[in-house]
């Protein structure tokens, strides 16, 4: 892809970007474990472009010296109103009235007229217009015109468009014609410069193509060959399925039949006539299995995940290097000769912090200096230059103890022997236990019938011990502790128990005023209460770490979110045109001779019908979209792909094939080795230590906390523990001169797969290495970094 | 595993066992392209216990060291004889026999008499007995007995015995009991010393087993909690299935459905009634299919996968300690110290090699000397001593071209011009695409109907111009060279044309005859000509490639066949004492009032009878394994599961859901962990080059070949052009001294995982690092071998 550093900056920190703005001016100093979001994504580099632009700004003395993009004030505030979160929260809002759209136009959830649908398009395609043209004033013109993503943008926008006059104008004139830009809207999703992490999914999958069309090519082969196979053993036998039409008896169905056991979905079926008919042809279908569906269904996750892995470390590789060379460039900006190296002089140093990040404290100042110029010599070097950024995002928590707020108000109250007890009981595991005991008898009184009175007596007796562990919680712990930005269970505790009770009340009041019990919102206070359960899961320190993995990669599993709502879009918009109203859902209660046939007299008889499917069908998005989910589970595929034939034409079944390739063979399987990834980086994390060049340091000064050490559940009492023995170590002059700022220290808790390998990756380039050249960078392909000679403990 | 260094050899030398005694005695020089199997397995280390032995034996003078087994004589032939093919094969069929008794016992595919199956298993056990003696007069008494495999040898032979009296004197007065012990049969599959593989798969399994139960438990919770949400949403709306029963309202069938429901077997169904109730039901069904069916089986195939790779490096690790292991007590007991350093004399190295290999070439023997005793000191110093084994491991070929048999008979006709023009012709690349058409042209014929009897001559068309190619290659390849070991598919066109070949002109002898086809040949002729097919795939490069590499893992992959055959077999027997005839297969042209309902009323209306999987039953052997296949393809397992659980209890659906736990979450997951690392490792070769000391070493002695060289179809061209190189190549000394002797070395035909493993551990190990203690590397651990600190190559 061809573009540069100014560009690629937005690639860069497009995850972090709603928080990154936001970031840099939040107030670092005062509060314990306060978590800076966008500092919290580890490696991910968000401060690089920032750094660069400041030191541009901050020298300007050297002013005419070439960097690719203009420097002036007025040019750098219209890249940071590029950048504001409000600028990016419009874009993302547009992006969704345009996707959904599709709810309302025909066929429509929700009807709207065209005239309606198409201005708010229009009004869409503006708004992503005055994106586009912002985005080319902050980036050099020829810059902007090599990169492909801004061409596709503008051709779709001029295609819609184009789209919008012919149907508008056919329409006009009574001709019905096809809406086919409505497929090209999700373009917008992803060439968008914030959706860097699908582009990279979609990028993934491109690349990988090529090595999977080998062996989907030797696949369909296979599939072809053994059709021909079972043409010629089974096509004269007279044999009948269950269904009663011919079996096996016209080479396409069996390639379909065949193609569909390779996903199992008609496993035994497809083969009960022959086995009845001979047990020695059941050998025929046990080999298909083992060869298509075992064998080459684990090539294809082998030749996927292999790819994935490639395309992912030379992606980390490219944003390393990428990094390392916007720092180069700054200090570039900003150094002068000392002796005989260049180095960064301490007043040019402060002022590019304060001009990067506003809002720091001068003590926080005053600790990053210290861990910048070891020496003290006035001066900041090169080596330590590189590693601001860095330094930057690494969090800074001043250790001192926040007292309860009851404790200020009424301090001889609350240390009174009766209140120091409660705490003490409350601190205890035995509390925890109880509770998790309550769940349990909980859970039973739920599964109970709910209608005998004395059961949802006892859910307000549950409601009201749950609201006193908070309440009693509160009471014993710091309550801005308690609701820590990581707290994650402690949130969900309270959330889940507020809206039970809202819930539980509002039913009630409901239900004694009329007498009549909301279905929905009796539906939302079951849920909740069952989510409940969940706590006891966080008691058992196993499952903890399980769920934590889970949760921790939960936002990069939003990416692939965004991936399958851009697949699912497209085919549900075509799906929608090919078969919308072909088939018809009639409510059960409703008599009508077709609602057996889903008002299609040509699924009469069919396994489409007969399995009550005909609310499966593409009359509207959502129906389309839960359609295409039912469809990525595969089971009974070739049901649906069946009866959608019946109601159009047999090439309707192309369409779910094409669907099948598409999501289960490329995309779910990608799916699976992120998990995979995710869990190996969990695992290898687990037993060792990844430590950056900084880390290092910072422990050797001793101005670091280990992350572990103010760990979740625990963090009120360590707090003492720790201060206690921060006190007893009064002599520590070091440590007393920084005035209580330490440096948090995250070793353990990489949040992505990502960050934690471009940290190990960081941990491997000398610091002396400059990288290659911005150009090589920007064209390195997986290729390059294999292993001369692979190593033991890599391949296996 | 408690055993020492004689017991571990036959397991390390189990997989090439047949082969390996007939390989020390095969000649090598003067053939050309021969294939010695044993060696070709790469760093499996066949022969460092034999080195071990000759060493004690060639060192007589020193015969009293300790060593931990005998070395008379007689211990050496008796240890030989043990390992003697024949002994192998022997036990193999007597576990055959054993296993395959099920087919003859009630209920029986092909039923015997009670005293005629026991009268045969005791047969057995005797010759189980009879190995177990054999193998522990070749054993220390010590480790004999330390070893649990032999005690669980010896108690299922004891069980199997007393079971067989039991039932035998029950049956004698005509109480019907059961046959417990015949579940117990794999484990003489399992624990003999020969199937170390499959006994890997399962210590894999067991080490998977405490990681994995956490995920299942937190797994099961979570199907638990959605099964109390189902109960509580949908259990009070008085819902149907399809089928008209209630639809979930008891706790129990909701867990179960949702359980199918992860499998995918019941997708869309199990959703209808919710979702044609309520569109916003749906939600609830795909929240679940998202966390239960997509991640939480992703999580378990990561762990398996985490736990495979961790195992395979541990064993891998082990193996090649052994190795040098063995390697440095065989030195001990032959060293002398000349000078400062111990040594072997070049006499002992002569014996030993001797008694090793006994029908070594003495070119090929001064060749390993020379590459042994670099210096030509007269000794052979510990490091070169230590590479013994992998030396005489490295085949060693000859370099004279063959000559055509043809050219040596009538030198003048097959130098004529015409004959050169004929294999110029066969040697064209035209001719493998004039054959590619061919082929493809014989596909349409195949497809098209064969009672034409213009067809049925175009068969016969066919035929002729395959032997023609054949005799083609044939005149135009020396033989021996076209038939050798690794040309599969050289000899995959041979067979597959004369089986061909015979099975037509069979079939129409008996046709003309009797007017009547077989069945059974026809089908034969059928399939061989389809097979014919998978040639075209040979002439693309890139499919050569993708089933190259499914052909070598081939082999790896029975292990899993062993390890499922056992799996299995456990299943089958459980199955067929709790479900035999319950459900019977009646013809379909069959009219009796029960066919439809399988012979048992219950079945009336279940889903089981309607889809006619009456077959489908335990009423024999073959019939308990095609239903259990079909239960680990999982697609409508639940039907069965749901049709064995009428005719019986309830409770059976546990039998089907721990075969679903056994098979699907553990089996199949180790099957696709193998697929994925063998083809890392396939990948990762393509692109680098693994190289031992040795190999290097041969390289700068300049003795090697690569193998690459030699390859497959260009074979005798290549011959041609190297061996006209070499003749200009006169001026090399070093060349002309070993006579034409070369070591193939064979760094990118590493068939195994392991194999390829091993060498890139051994090529890490310094030369001069002894290894840990026996002891030690007896009891290492997956665990010791996690970095300490994970390189960035190492994790992605």
């Amino acid at each position: 892809m061809g573009c540069t550093a100014a560009q690629l900056c937005f690639r860069c920190d497009s995850l972090s970007s709603f928080g990154r703005l936001g970031a840099s001016k939040q107030p670092f100093p005062g509060c314990f474990l306060s978590l800076d979001k966008s500092s919290e994504s580890g490696g991910r580099a968000p401060r690089e472009q920032d750094l660069l632009l400041a030191a541009a700004y901050v020298s300007d003395a050297q002013y005419n010296r070439n960097i690719p993009f203009e420097t002036s004030p007025q040019a750098i505030r219209l890249y940071y109103f590029y950048n504001h979160w409000t600028m990016q929260a419009a874009t993302y809002f547009f992006i969704c009235i345009d996707l959904s759209l599709a709810l309302f136009e025909e066929p429509a959830l929700f009807p709207l007229p065209f005239l309606a649908t198409s201005i708010v398009e229009v009004l869409c395609l503006t708004a992503f217009l005055g994106r586009l043209v912002h985005f080319a004033k902050v980036t050099p013109q020829m810059v902007f015109w090599k990169d492909t993503k801004n061409i596709c943008i503008m051709l779709t926008i001029v295609l819609t468009l184009i789209d919008l006059i012919v149907y508008g104008s056919l329409e006009a004139v009574n001709i019905h014609s096809v809406r086919w830009s409505r497929a090209l809207r999700p373009v917008f999703l992803i060439n968008f410069p914030e959706s860097r992490q699908i582009r990279r999914a979609f990028r993934s999958i491109r690349n990988t193509l090529p090595d999977i069309l080998y062996v989907f090519l030797l696949f369909l082969f296979s599939v072809l060959m053994f059709s021909l196979m079972a043409l010629k053993l089974f096509g004269d036998r007279g044999l009948k399925t269950v269904e009663g039409s011919p079996y096996f008896t016209n080479i396409l169905d069996i390639a379909f039949e065949l193609y569909v056991l390779v996903t199992t979905a008609n496993s035994p079926d497809v083969m009960m006539p022959a086995y009845d008919f001979n047990g020695w042809y059941s050998l025929y279908f046990i080999t298909y299995i083992i060869i298509n569906t075992y064998i080459f269904m684990s090539v294809f996750l082998a030749v996927v995940y292999n790819n994935y892995r490639k395309h992912l470390k030379n992606e980390i590789r490219k944003l390393a290097y990428l990094k390392r060379h916007k720092m180069i460039e700054a200090f570039n900006l900003l150094k002068v000769q000392v002796g005989t190296e260049f180095v960064v002089k301490e007043a040019q140093w402060r002022r590019l912090a304060k001009v990067v990040a506003p809002d720091i404290s001068s003590s926080h100042l005053e600790l990053l200096l210290r861990v910048s110029d070891e020496g003290q010599k006035g001066h900041v070097d090169k080596m330590n230059f590189l590693r601001l950024a860095d330094l930057l995002n690494i969090q800074v928590v001043t250790i001192n103890i926040k007292r309860h707020p009851l404790e200020a108000w009424m301090p001889r109250v609350y240390q009174s022997s009766a209140s120091l007890l409660v705490q003490r009981m409350v601190r205890h595991r035995v509390f925890v236990w109880v509770y998790d005991v309550i769940i349990l008898v909980n859970a039973i009184f739920i599964a109970l019938d709910e209608r005998n009175p004395f059961i949802s007596y006892a859910e307000w007796l549950f409601l009201s011990l749950y609201i006193i562990e908070i309440l009693l919680k509160l009471y014993t712990y710091e309550p801005r502790s308690y609701f820590g930005r990581r707290q994650f269970w402690n949130w969900f505790d309270v959330l889940i128990i507020i809206a039970a009770l809202v819930a539980t009340v509002a039913n009630t009041t409901i239900q004694s005023a009329r007498k009549y019990s909301s279905q929905q919102i009796l539906d939302i206070v079951l849920i909740l209460r069952i989510l409940r359960l969940l706590r006891v899961i966080v008691s058992i320190e196993r499952f903890r770490v399980i769920v934590t993995t889970l949760i921790n990669i939960g936002p990069a599993m939003l990416t692939f979110g965004g991936l399958v709502l851009v697949v699912y879009y497209v085919f549900a918009i075509i799906g929608m045109e090919a078969f919308h109203s072909k088939v018809q859902f009639f409510d059960p209660n409703f008599t009508a001779p077709d609602a057996l046939v889903c008002g299609n007299p040509a699924l009469k008889d069919s396994a489409f019908a007969r399995n009550r499917y005909c609310k499966n069908n593409f009359n509207d998005l959502a129906s389309a979209f839960i359609l295409l989910m039912e469809l990525t589970v595969v089971n009974q595929w070739h049901v649906l792909a069946g009866g959608f034939a019946l109601v159009t034409h047999q090439a309707a079944k192309l369409y779910f094939v094409g669907f099948h390739i598409v999501v289960v063979i490329l995309i779910v399987n990608i799916f699976i080795a992120f998990i995979l990834e995710a869990f190996f980086v969990a695992y290898s994390l687990e037993k060792s230590e990844v430590e950056t060049a900084i880390e290092k340091k910072i422990q050797e000064l001793g101005v670091g906390i280990q992350e572990e050490a103010v760990q979740d559940g625990k963090l009120v009492d360590n707090m003492d523990t720790r201060d206690s023995g921060f006190s007893g170590d009064d002599g520590d002059n070091k440590r007393k001169a920084l005035k209580g700022l330490y440096f948090r220290i995250a070793s353990k808790k990489y949040r992505t797969v990502d960050a934690l390998l471009q940290q190990m990756f960081e941990s491997e380039i000398a610091p002396e290495d400059e990288g290659p050249p911005l150009d090589e960078i920007l064209n390195f392909s997986p290729s390059d970094i294999c292993p001369k000679n692979p190593s033991f403990e890599n391949s296996a």
